[in-house]
Protein backbone atom coordinates (compact mmCIF):
# COMPACT_ATOMS: atom_id res chain seq x y z
CA UNK A 1 0.00 0.00 0.00
CA UNK A 2 1.46 3.53 -0.94
CA UNK A 3 2.16 6.24 1.70
CA UNK A 4 -0.91 8.12 0.62
CA UNK A 5 -3.24 5.13 1.14
CA UNK A 6 -1.67 4.42 4.47
CA UNK A 7 -2.45 8.34 5.18
CA UNK A 8 -6.05 7.92 4.01
CA UNK A 9 -6.33 5.21 6.41
CA UNK A 10 -4.68 5.96 9.59
CA UNK A 11 -7.51 8.95 9.09
CA UNK A 12 -10.46 6.53 9.35
CA UNK A 13 -10.89 6.33 5.55
CA UNK A 14 -10.10 2.02 4.68
CA UNK A 15 -9.47 2.09 0.94
CA UNK A 16 -11.69 -0.26 -0.01
CA UNK A 17 -14.86 1.04 1.56
CA UNK A 18 -15.84 2.19 -2.32
CA UNK A 19 -19.37 3.96 -3.05
CA UNK A 20 -21.10 1.68 -5.72
CA UNK A 21 -22.27 4.09 -8.07
CA UNK A 22 -26.23 4.88 -7.77
CA UNK A 23 -26.21 5.93 -11.32
CA UNK A 24 -25.83 5.87 -16.05
CA UNK A 25 -22.54 6.95 -14.94
CA UNK A 26 -18.53 6.27 -14.61
CA UNK A 27 -16.80 7.29 -11.83
CA UNK A 28 -14.08 8.61 -13.57
CA UNK A 29 -12.95 9.46 -17.23
CA UNK A 30 -9.37 9.60 -17.54
CA UNK A 31 -9.26 12.27 -21.18
CA UNK A 32 -4.82 12.10 -21.88
CA UNK A 33 -3.61 13.15 -18.26
CA UNK A 34 -6.56 14.90 -16.97
CA UNK A 35 -8.99 12.89 -15.38
CA UNK A 36 -12.95 14.13 -14.45
CA UNK A 37 -14.59 12.80 -11.22
CA UNK A 38 -18.05 12.23 -10.93
CA UNK A 39 -19.51 13.87 -7.82
CA UNK A 40 -19.58 11.79 -4.77
CA UNK A 41 -21.69 11.71 -1.77
CA UNK A 42 -20.95 10.54 1.51
CA UNK A 43 -21.64 7.02 1.25
CA UNK A 44 -19.45 4.97 4.18
CA UNK A 45 -19.28 2.09 1.29
CA UNK A 46 -21.54 0.25 -0.78
CA UNK A 47 -24.89 2.81 -0.96
CA UNK A 48 -25.23 3.20 2.74
CA UNK A 49 -25.32 6.93 2.91
CA UNK A 50 -23.38 8.13 6.21
CA UNK A 51 -24.41 11.81 6.49
CA UNK A 52 -28.07 12.84 5.47
CA UNK A 53 -30.47 16.19 5.35
CA UNK A 54 -29.70 19.79 5.14
CA UNK A 55 -27.15 21.78 6.80
CA UNK A 56 -27.46 23.27 9.69
CA UNK A 57 -31.04 22.35 10.63
CA UNK A 58 -30.53 18.51 10.10
CA UNK A 59 -27.05 18.16 10.23
CA UNK A 60 -24.58 20.61 12.09
CA UNK A 61 -21.84 22.29 10.62
CA UNK A 62 -19.19 19.75 12.28
CA UNK A 63 -20.45 16.87 10.97
CA UNK A 64 -21.13 18.72 7.58
CA UNK A 65 -17.50 18.72 7.87
CA UNK A 66 -16.88 15.00 8.20
CA UNK A 67 -19.44 14.17 5.28
CA UNK A 68 -17.30 16.66 3.18
CA UNK A 69 -14.34 14.72 4.43
CA UNK A 70 -15.87 11.49 3.76
CA UNK A 71 -16.83 12.51 0.10
CA UNK A 72 -12.67 13.89 -0.77
CA UNK A 73 -12.04 10.34 0.72
CA UNK A 74 -13.96 8.33 -1.64
CA UNK A 75 -13.09 10.22 -4.23
CA UNK A 76 -9.39 8.86 -3.34
CA UNK A 77 -10.66 5.84 -3.04
CA UNK A 78 -12.08 5.79 -6.59
CA UNK A 79 -8.63 7.27 -8.08
CA UNK A 80 -6.81 4.25 -5.73
CA UNK A 81 -9.00 1.80 -6.94
CA UNK A 82 -8.84 3.00 -10.77
CA UNK A 83 -5.01 3.96 -11.00
CA UNK A 84 -3.96 1.42 -9.06
CA UNK A 85 -2.22 3.59 -6.87
CA UNK A 86 -3.08 6.83 -5.63
CA UNK A 87 0.86 8.35 -6.06
CA UNK A 88 -0.11 8.12 -9.41
CA UNK A 89 -2.25 11.81 -8.60
CA UNK A 90 -0.19 14.40 -9.57
CA UNK A 91 -2.30 17.38 -8.56
CA UNK A 92 -5.78 18.34 -7.46
CA UNK A 93 -6.63 20.95 -10.43
CA UNK A 94 -10.26 21.71 -9.60
CA UNK A 95 -12.79 21.15 -6.45
CA UNK A 96 -16.32 21.33 -6.45
CA UNK A 97 -18.59 21.61 -3.62
CA UNK A 98 -22.08 21.43 -3.11
CA UNK A 99 -23.85 21.55 0.35
CA UNK A 100 -27.46 20.70 0.77
CA UNK A 101 -28.10 23.94 2.47
CA UNK A 102 -30.95 25.35 4.83
CA UNK A 103 -32.33 28.79 3.40
CA UNK A 104 -30.47 31.36 5.11
CA UNK A 105 -27.07 29.14 5.55
CA UNK A 106 -23.94 30.96 4.66
CA UNK A 107 -21.29 28.41 5.74
CA UNK A 108 -20.88 26.62 2.86
CA UNK A 109 -17.21 27.59 2.56
CA UNK A 110 -16.59 25.94 6.28
CA UNK A 111 -17.88 22.67 4.99
CA UNK A 112 -16.27 22.39 2.31
CA UNK A 113 -12.95 22.58 4.18
CA UNK A 114 -13.60 19.14 5.59
CA UNK A 115 -13.03 18.30 1.75
CA UNK A 116 -10.12 20.19 1.10
CA UNK A 117 -8.17 19.73 4.17
CA UNK A 118 -8.13 16.19 3.43
CA UNK A 119 -6.85 16.05 0.05
CA UNK A 120 -4.03 18.05 1.27
CA UNK A 121 -3.82 15.65 4.65
CA UNK A 122 -3.72 12.86 2.31
CA UNK A 123 -1.49 14.09 -0.98
CA UNK A 124 0.46 17.36 0.38
CA UNK A 125 0.93 20.28 -1.79
CA UNK A 126 -0.19 17.98 -4.45
CA UNK A 127 -3.85 18.14 -3.09
CA UNK A 128 -4.21 22.11 -3.05
CA UNK A 129 -6.77 23.15 -5.72
CA UNK A 130 -8.93 25.73 -7.30
CA UNK A 131 -12.47 25.26 -5.58
CA UNK A 132 -16.35 26.52 -5.48
CA UNK A 133 -18.33 25.93 -2.40
CA UNK A 134 -22.25 26.97 -3.02
CA UNK A 135 -25.31 25.93 -0.93
CA UNK A 136 -28.00 23.22 -3.23
CA UNK A 137 -31.51 22.69 -2.93
CA UNK A 138 -31.10 18.79 -2.14
CA UNK A 139 -28.48 16.35 -3.39
CA UNK A 140 -29.19 12.33 -4.75
CA UNK A 141 -30.42 9.95 -2.06
CA UNK A 142 -31.14 12.99 0.46
CA UNK A 143 -27.14 13.22 1.23
CA UNK A 144 -25.91 16.48 3.08
CA UNK A 145 -22.87 17.11 1.05
CA UNK A 146 -21.47 16.15 -2.69
CA UNK A 147 -18.11 16.99 -3.91
CA UNK A 148 -16.50 16.57 -7.24
CA UNK A 149 -12.84 16.86 -8.78
CA UNK A 150 -10.45 17.51 -11.49
CA UNK A 151 -7.08 15.79 -11.18
CA UNK A 152 -3.74 15.55 -13.02
CA UNK A 153 -2.74 12.29 -13.17
CA UNK A 154 0.64 10.63 -13.85
CA UNK A 155 1.84 8.54 -16.44
CA UNK B 1 -26.88 12.84 -42.12
CA UNK B 2 -24.45 10.73 -39.65
CA UNK B 3 -25.55 7.53 -38.22
CA UNK B 4 -25.66 9.23 -34.44
CA UNK B 5 -27.37 12.22 -36.03
CA UNK B 6 -30.15 9.32 -37.20
CA UNK B 7 -30.28 7.95 -34.07
CA UNK B 8 -30.60 11.07 -32.19
CA UNK B 9 -33.66 11.97 -34.90
CA UNK B 10 -34.85 8.39 -34.09
CA UNK B 11 -35.01 9.14 -30.35
CA UNK B 12 -37.46 12.34 -31.79
CA UNK B 13 -35.15 15.08 -31.45
CA UNK B 14 -34.69 16.73 -34.50
CA UNK B 15 -31.40 17.57 -35.45
CA UNK B 16 -32.44 21.22 -36.57
CA UNK B 17 -35.30 21.97 -33.68
CA UNK B 18 -31.31 24.12 -32.23
CA UNK B 19 -32.48 26.35 -29.01
CA UNK B 20 -31.47 30.07 -29.50
CA UNK B 21 -28.66 31.38 -26.71
CA UNK B 22 -30.47 33.66 -24.17
CA UNK B 23 -27.65 35.99 -22.92
CA UNK B 24 -24.28 37.08 -23.62
CA UNK B 25 -22.39 33.50 -24.36
CA UNK B 26 -21.19 31.03 -26.84
CA UNK B 27 -23.37 27.79 -27.06
CA UNK B 28 -19.46 25.90 -27.65
CA UNK B 29 -16.39 27.11 -26.98
CA UNK B 30 -13.55 24.77 -28.41
CA UNK B 31 -9.87 24.51 -26.76
CA UNK B 32 -7.53 22.32 -28.91
CA UNK B 33 -9.65 18.65 -28.74
CA UNK B 34 -11.39 20.02 -25.76
CA UNK B 35 -15.44 21.63 -25.99
CA UNK B 36 -16.94 23.01 -23.40
CA UNK B 37 -20.74 22.95 -23.81
CA UNK B 38 -22.57 25.67 -22.36
CA UNK B 39 -25.99 24.46 -20.17
CA UNK B 40 -28.85 23.54 -22.32
CA UNK B 41 -32.16 24.02 -20.85
CA UNK B 42 -35.72 22.20 -22.00
CA UNK B 43 -35.88 24.41 -25.45
CA UNK B 44 -37.96 22.75 -28.12
CA UNK B 45 -36.18 24.94 -30.73
CA UNK B 46 -35.84 28.53 -30.20
CA UNK B 47 -37.26 29.96 -27.06
CA UNK B 48 -40.15 27.68 -26.18
CA UNK B 49 -39.55 25.93 -22.90
CA UNK B 50 -40.85 22.89 -23.17
CA UNK B 51 -40.68 21.39 -19.37
CA UNK B 52 -40.97 24.13 -16.64
CA UNK B 53 -41.35 24.59 -12.64
CA UNK B 54 -39.78 22.49 -9.74
CA UNK B 55 -39.56 18.91 -9.75
CA UNK B 56 -41.91 16.96 -8.21
CA UNK B 57 -44.30 19.22 -7.26
CA UNK B 58 -44.77 21.18 -10.63
CA UNK B 59 -42.95 18.65 -12.90
CA UNK B 60 -43.34 14.83 -12.35
CA UNK B 61 -39.98 12.90 -12.23
CA UNK B 62 -41.27 11.22 -15.51
CA UNK B 63 -41.46 13.82 -17.55
CA UNK B 64 -38.16 15.71 -15.69
CA UNK B 65 -36.34 13.00 -17.02
CA UNK B 66 -37.89 13.79 -20.79
CA UNK B 67 -36.76 17.16 -20.14
CA UNK B 68 -32.93 15.80 -19.12
CA UNK B 69 -32.98 13.75 -22.37
CA UNK B 70 -34.23 16.93 -24.06
CA UNK B 71 -31.20 19.20 -23.10
CA UNK B 72 -28.98 15.98 -23.50
CA UNK B 73 -30.74 16.45 -26.97
CA UNK B 74 -29.85 20.22 -27.24
CA UNK B 75 -26.33 19.33 -26.64
CA UNK B 76 -25.98 17.12 -29.21
CA UNK B 77 -27.95 19.98 -31.78
CA UNK B 78 -25.24 22.16 -31.02
CA UNK B 79 -22.19 19.71 -31.37
CA UNK B 80 -23.56 18.78 -34.82
CA UNK B 81 -24.24 22.16 -36.28
CA UNK B 82 -21.05 23.55 -35.20
CA UNK B 83 -18.61 20.83 -35.31
CA UNK B 84 -20.85 20.15 -38.61
CA UNK B 85 -21.20 16.19 -37.30
CA UNK B 86 -21.92 14.39 -34.36
CA UNK B 87 -19.23 11.77 -35.54
CA UNK B 88 -16.23 14.42 -34.32
CA UNK B 89 -17.60 13.44 -30.81
CA UNK B 90 -14.77 11.32 -29.75
CA UNK B 91 -16.14 10.97 -26.23
CA UNK B 92 -18.39 12.80 -22.97
CA UNK B 93 -15.96 14.03 -20.45
CA UNK B 94 -18.01 15.14 -17.67
CA UNK B 95 -21.74 15.74 -17.64
CA UNK B 96 -23.46 18.47 -14.85
CA UNK B 97 -27.24 18.12 -14.25
CA UNK B 98 -28.63 20.93 -12.03
CA UNK B 99 -32.82 20.04 -11.61
CA UNK B 100 -34.80 22.71 -10.12
CA UNK B 101 -36.16 21.11 -6.91
CA UNK B 102 -38.89 21.42 -4.24
CA UNK B 103 -36.89 21.24 -0.98
CA UNK B 104 -36.95 17.62 -0.35
CA UNK B 105 -36.76 15.88 -3.38
CA UNK B 106 -34.03 13.88 -3.56
CA UNK B 107 -34.06 11.84 -7.08
CA UNK B 108 -32.06 14.48 -9.04
CA UNK B 109 -29.56 11.27 -10.16
CA UNK B 110 -32.88 9.27 -11.67
CA UNK B 111 -33.64 12.67 -13.52
CA UNK B 112 -30.27 13.30 -14.96
CA UNK B 113 -30.44 9.25 -15.78
CA UNK B 114 -32.21 10.73 -18.77
CA UNK B 115 -29.86 12.95 -19.97
CA UNK B 116 -26.93 10.29 -19.36
CA UNK B 117 -28.97 7.18 -21.21
CA UNK B 118 -29.99 9.37 -24.36
CA UNK B 119 -26.12 10.08 -24.45
CA UNK B 120 -25.61 6.24 -24.73
CA UNK B 121 -27.91 5.39 -26.98
CA UNK B 122 -26.96 7.97 -29.19
CA UNK B 123 -22.78 7.93 -28.88
CA UNK B 124 -22.67 4.48 -27.51
CA UNK B 125 -19.50 4.21 -25.75
CA UNK B 126 -18.71 7.12 -26.41
CA UNK B 127 -21.33 8.45 -24.53
CA UNK B 128 -20.52 7.37 -21.03
CA UNK B 129 -19.30 10.14 -18.74
CA UNK B 130 -18.18 11.21 -15.68
CA UNK B 131 -21.12 13.27 -13.77
CA UNK B 132 -22.54 15.44 -11.17
CA UNK B 133 -26.16 15.43 -10.35
CA UNK B 134 -27.72 18.13 -7.87
CA UNK B 135 -30.79 20.23 -6.72
CA UNK B 136 -30.94 24.04 -7.85
CA UNK B 137 -32.95 26.63 -6.57
CA UNK B 138 -34.04 27.60 -9.70
CA UNK B 139 -33.14 27.86 -13.41
CA UNK B 140 -33.02 30.76 -16.29
CA UNK B 141 -36.37 31.22 -17.80
CA UNK B 142 -37.86 28.83 -15.05
CA UNK B 143 -36.19 25.91 -16.65
CA UNK B 144 -36.72 22.29 -14.49
CA UNK B 145 -33.65 20.63 -15.69
CA UNK B 146 -30.10 21.86 -17.03
CA UNK B 147 -27.11 19.94 -18.25
CA UNK B 148 -23.72 21.06 -19.16
CA UNK B 149 -20.97 19.03 -20.59
CA UNK B 150 -17.14 18.81 -21.71
CA UNK B 151 -16.07 16.59 -24.85
CA UNK B 152 -13.04 15.47 -26.22
CA UNK B 153 -13.20 16.50 -29.95
CA UNK B 154 -11.81 14.36 -32.93
CA UNK B 155 -9.59 16.78 -35.27
CA UNK C 1 -0.36 48.79 -17.01
CA UNK C 2 -1.64 46.93 -19.35
CA UNK C 3 -4.25 47.86 -21.88
CA UNK C 4 -6.76 45.40 -20.63
CA UNK C 5 -6.01 46.33 -16.92
CA UNK C 6 -6.74 50.05 -17.95
CA UNK C 7 -9.96 49.27 -19.20
CA UNK C 8 -10.52 47.07 -15.93
CA UNK C 9 -9.95 50.22 -13.87
CA UNK C 10 -12.02 52.51 -15.98
CA UNK C 11 -14.79 50.73 -15.29
CA UNK C 12 -14.93 50.87 -12.26
CA UNK C 13 -12.28 48.03 -10.69
CA UNK C 14 -9.10 49.17 -9.78
CA UNK C 15 -6.61 46.43 -10.18
CA UNK C 16 -5.48 46.06 -6.56
CA UNK C 17 -8.50 45.27 -4.66
CA UNK C 18 -7.54 41.76 -4.69
CA UNK C 19 -10.25 39.37 -2.39
CA UNK C 20 -8.27 37.43 0.52
CA UNK C 21 -9.16 33.83 -0.12
CA UNK C 22 -11.68 32.86 2.44
CA UNK C 23 -10.42 29.02 3.11
CA UNK C 24 -8.14 26.11 2.59
CA UNK C 25 -8.04 26.33 -1.70
CA UNK C 26 -6.33 28.27 -4.25
CA UNK C 27 -7.55 31.40 -6.00
CA UNK C 28 -5.75 29.71 -9.11
CA UNK C 29 -4.65 26.54 -10.22
CA UNK C 30 -2.41 26.25 -13.97
CA UNK C 31 -1.92 23.07 -15.51
CA UNK C 32 0.00 23.36 -18.46
CA UNK C 33 -1.74 26.31 -20.18
CA UNK C 34 -5.31 25.81 -18.63
CA UNK C 35 -5.93 27.87 -15.55
CA UNK C 36 -8.88 26.83 -13.17
CA UNK C 37 -10.36 29.78 -11.09
CA UNK C 38 -11.58 29.07 -7.69
CA UNK C 39 -15.65 30.56 -7.25
CA UNK C 40 -14.86 34.77 -6.47
CA UNK C 41 -18.15 36.30 -4.33
CA UNK C 42 -18.64 40.30 -4.71
CA UNK C 43 -15.97 40.73 -2.12
CA UNK C 44 -14.66 44.80 -2.66
CA UNK C 45 -10.80 44.35 -1.31
CA UNK C 46 -9.88 42.03 1.70
CA UNK C 47 -13.19 40.22 3.17
CA UNK C 48 -15.69 42.95 2.30
CA UNK C 49 -18.87 41.75 0.89
CA UNK C 50 -20.40 44.22 -0.92
CA UNK C 51 -23.37 42.24 -2.13
CA UNK C 52 -25.15 39.73 0.41
CA UNK C 53 -28.61 38.07 0.41
CA UNK C 54 -30.98 36.38 -2.16
CA UNK C 55 -32.16 37.77 -5.73
CA UNK C 56 -34.87 39.39 -6.18
CA UNK C 57 -35.90 40.09 -2.71
CA UNK C 58 -33.29 40.95 -1.09
CA UNK C 59 -31.08 42.26 -3.75
CA UNK C 60 -32.35 43.53 -6.90
CA UNK C 61 -31.63 42.19 -10.16
CA UNK C 62 -30.01 45.24 -11.51
CA UNK C 63 -27.84 45.28 -8.30
CA UNK C 64 -27.36 41.56 -8.40
CA UNK C 65 -25.76 42.22 -12.13
CA UNK C 66 -23.67 44.41 -10.59
CA UNK C 67 -22.42 41.73 -7.88
CA UNK C 68 -21.57 39.55 -11.09
CA UNK C 69 -19.85 41.98 -12.53
CA UNK C 70 -17.90 42.76 -9.49
CA UNK C 71 -17.14 38.77 -9.31
CA UNK C 72 -15.93 38.84 -12.94
CA UNK C 73 -13.49 41.65 -11.69
CA UNK C 74 -11.86 39.61 -9.29
CA UNK C 75 -11.12 36.60 -11.27
CA UNK C 76 -9.38 39.21 -13.15
CA UNK C 77 -8.08 41.00 -10.49
CA UNK C 78 -6.49 37.19 -9.79
CA UNK C 79 -5.41 36.25 -13.10
CA UNK C 80 -3.42 39.78 -13.16
CA UNK C 81 -1.67 39.07 -9.86
CA UNK C 82 -0.82 35.65 -10.41
CA UNK C 83 0.14 35.99 -13.91
CA UNK C 84 1.95 39.18 -13.92
CA UNK C 85 -0.62 40.90 -16.52
CA UNK C 86 -4.38 40.41 -17.83
CA UNK C 87 -2.33 40.34 -21.60
CA UNK C 88 -1.70 36.76 -20.78
CA UNK C 89 -5.36 35.61 -21.15
CA UNK C 90 -5.22 33.70 -24.20
CA UNK C 91 -9.31 33.21 -24.04
CA UNK C 92 -12.27 32.64 -21.55
CA UNK C 93 -13.44 28.99 -21.97
CA UNK C 94 -15.91 28.63 -19.08
CA UNK C 95 -18.07 30.43 -17.28
CA UNK C 96 -19.78 29.13 -14.10
CA UNK C 97 -22.46 31.92 -12.07
CA UNK C 98 -24.43 31.00 -9.25
CA UNK C 99 -27.30 33.03 -7.87
CA UNK C 100 -28.18 32.78 -4.56
CA UNK C 101 -32.00 32.72 -4.99
CA UNK C 102 -35.60 33.24 -4.04
CA UNK C 103 -37.79 30.13 -4.94
CA UNK C 104 -39.66 31.27 -8.01
CA UNK C 105 -36.56 33.73 -9.17
CA UNK C 106 -36.07 32.74 -12.89
CA UNK C 107 -33.89 35.35 -14.38
CA UNK C 108 -30.46 34.10 -13.01
CA UNK C 109 -29.17 34.26 -17.10
CA UNK C 110 -29.98 38.26 -16.58
CA UNK C 111 -27.85 38.55 -13.35
CA UNK C 112 -24.86 36.45 -14.88
CA UNK C 113 -24.97 38.51 -18.04
CA UNK C 114 -23.16 41.01 -15.63
CA UNK C 115 -20.02 39.40 -15.02
CA UNK C 116 -20.02 37.46 -19.26
CA UNK C 117 -20.21 41.50 -20.77
CA UNK C 118 -17.34 42.28 -17.81
CA UNK C 119 -15.60 39.99 -19.35
CA UNK C 120 -15.93 40.88 -23.31
CA UNK C 121 -15.39 44.67 -22.14
CA UNK C 122 -11.93 44.26 -20.72
CA UNK C 123 -10.71 41.00 -22.52
CA UNK C 124 -12.68 41.38 -26.03
CA UNK C 125 -13.19 38.20 -28.44
CA UNK C 126 -10.85 36.91 -25.95
CA UNK C 127 -13.89 36.86 -23.12
CA UNK C 128 -16.12 34.98 -24.79
CA UNK C 129 -17.09 32.32 -23.02
CA UNK C 130 -19.43 28.73 -22.61
CA UNK C 131 -21.25 29.31 -19.37
CA UNK C 132 -23.41 27.74 -17.14
CA UNK C 133 -26.03 29.93 -14.91
CA UNK C 134 -28.24 28.74 -12.12
CA UNK C 135 -30.02 29.40 -9.02
CA UNK C 136 -28.28 28.12 -5.75
CA UNK C 137 -29.80 27.71 -1.75
CA UNK C 138 -26.88 29.54 -0.45
CA UNK C 139 -23.74 30.48 -0.97
CA UNK C 140 -20.51 31.34 0.90
CA UNK C 141 -20.53 34.32 3.21
CA UNK C 142 -24.17 35.17 2.06
CA UNK C 143 -22.82 36.84 -0.94
CA UNK C 144 -25.58 37.22 -3.65
CA UNK C 145 -23.46 35.64 -6.39
CA UNK C 146 -20.41 33.35 -6.84
CA UNK C 147 -18.34 32.97 -10.32
CA UNK C 148 -15.74 30.65 -11.30
CA UNK C 149 -13.95 30.19 -14.15
CA UNK C 150 -11.42 28.28 -16.78
CA UNK C 151 -9.27 30.19 -18.78
CA UNK C 152 -6.25 29.07 -21.20
CA UNK C 153 -3.11 31.09 -20.82
CA UNK C 154 -0.39 32.36 -23.13
CA UNK C 155 2.81 31.10 -22.26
Amino acid sequence: MSERAQKLEALGFPLDRLPTPAASYRPLVIDGSIGYLSGAIPLDGGQQLAFSGNVPSQLPVAEAQRAAALCAANLLRVLAHELGSLERVERVLRVGGYVSSDPDFTQQHVVINGASELLVAVLGEAGRHARSAMGVAGLPLGASVEVDMIVRIKE
